[in-house]
């Protein structure tokens, strides 16, 4: 018997407001065995859901492609305003990898979504990100531009931007639903015992990759007043690049060097597992350190096979 | 559901050379589902045998009997020699709590597997560690004194020395068997960039919690001439009230303190995950951090509720 994959997935509605049909998607999710539901957060302004859940590999599809059918079923485009740009009902379909699933197995559930969706639920498809079918739709924004009333005229004259399944016409009333596979997103933050934004500033320039820092690292140096203190925020965008370990590490070195500690560290939402095990190690010193190491993971096959 | 809790058993057995007979003890545990072998090592000096092994606590239990019944057919006291002092041909079994499994839940384990032991297999158990009965039976070392040859006759004339559990007389040729829970012990050493064993003595010394140093912490300073290198080599015997986090940070400071760089830790065996967990929080100085900001923590519980 071999361990079953664990697969995140996280789908964006455009619905924010209306908490009878953000509860109907949520319950879509939850009937699946095997599937649960980490977070859900709503946002009214920008009329916009997040919906957070996770499993084995085949019980997050069927999920997927219910939750698709219930959004297409519920919300309707032509009657949606918010600040958030979108172009359909499910508006964003990622599958993350966790544990020691490999990206693969995320794209292969992103394809087989998209083809029951497309098929089953009607509603065309876009792939992005590791499941892109075509270069040009790597990038999310790349998809979206025009959202969806843009998108739903220029589908009709303009055969690059068509939809990779389910097309050529969008859906009325759901547009269509772009899913990817992507990494695990970390949001991490480090306070500064300092109130001297530019100290927080000039250390985020430093680590980021956009400035010639850690690859896969952004940054940001922020104030909070009310504390008194400063934060460099940061997303690790592939933890596998560049850890919690290295940044930490860093940024405590750089305040360090003006004789500015660390206060202490917060972690936006939840996290891999293995992103923290690492961690650990690498502090530790532990050369060729892997999970087979830890009781517990061993046991994970032994245990999940039933 | 519940999720069902994670325990380890590590019994050791008083045969070290004959592998037909280790063999049939390990297929004996291997025989009950929800239970993995994790590990086997035998000492022919010793004529000992240790095994461990771990899974859901119910099934866990049911190996430990199983194996206890084997042990007691194939091993006779009456022709063992070993260097290693021993009562019984399962001399000691002990329950260890893994994941986020309470010490009573393995307290519960080891009395009801002494029961099943006494009654079924016609066994005699003493409990030791957190099982114990009696003050002077928490520590292993007491129990034994004496070994096989002077207990078996001790308890037909001494009532105080006599088993807990289906005594008073030892059995005639598997002795009794010394039952209990106790904590996880990590193995770990750190690797120094010096040949200063004076150096490694020092640190280790005051690092351990016999001359003052951390609680739960034994601590050596050895040389390792073949890598001209000196090792602090530590056991924590409660990780909880001392981390590997907090070790790793005294010696690299105290190393430090002298111009001695750390070149890197050893593990020795396996380790529990919380410990590895809780250690990276520390470093990363997460206030607060609990397993359940970890995304797969919050899935076992849905994962093994089969």
């Amino acid at each position: 018997m071999s361990q079953p994959h664990i697969v995140e997935c996280v789908p964006n509605f455009s619905e924010g407001r209306d908490s009878s049909i953000i509860d109907s998607l949520v319950r879509s999710i939850e009937a699946v065995p095997q599937v649960a539901v980490l977070h859900r957060t709503s946002d009214a302004d920008h009329n916009r859901s997040v919906i957070t859940f996770a499993g084995r590999g085949e019980a997050v599809l069927e999920a997927a492609v219910r939750v698709a059918a219930e959004a297409v079923a519920r919300i309707d485009l032509t009657r949606h305003q918010g600040a958030h740009p979108r172009v359909g009902a499910i508006d964003v379909l990622p599958f993350v990898p966790l544990d020691t699933t490999p990206m693969e197995v995320c794209v292969d559930l992103a394809h087989r979504a998209g083809h029951r969706i497309a098929s089953e639920v009607g509603l065309p498809v876009y792939f992005y990100e590791a499941a892109a079918l075509q270069p040009s739709r790597i990038r999310l924004e790349q998809v979206r531009r025009g959202q969806f009333e843009g998108l739903r005229d220029e589908v009709l004259v303009n055969e690059e931007r068509q939809p990779d399944l389910g097309g050529p016409a969008l859906h009325p009333t759901a547009g269509a639903v772009i899913i990817g596979a992507r990494r695990f997103l970390i949001a991490f933050n480090i306070n500064l015992q300092s109130d001297d934004l530019a100290l927080a500033k000039d250390i985020a320039r430093q680590i980021r990759e956009s400035s010639g820092g850690f690859p896969a690292v952004k940054a940001l140096g922020l104030a909070l007043p009310t504390r008194g203190l400063v934060q460099v925020s940061m997303n690790l965008t592939d933890f596998d690049r560049t850890s919690l370990f290295a940044v930490f590490d860093a940024v405590s070195r750089l305040a360090a060097e003006r004789g500015v500690g660390v206060v202490e560290s917060e972690l936006i939402g939840l996290l891999p597992r293995r992103a923290l095990e690492q961690s650990a190690a690498q502090f530790l010193k532990l050369p060729d350190f892997s999970a087979d190491r830890i009781i517990e993971s061993r046991l994970d096959a032994v245990l999940r096979a039933e």
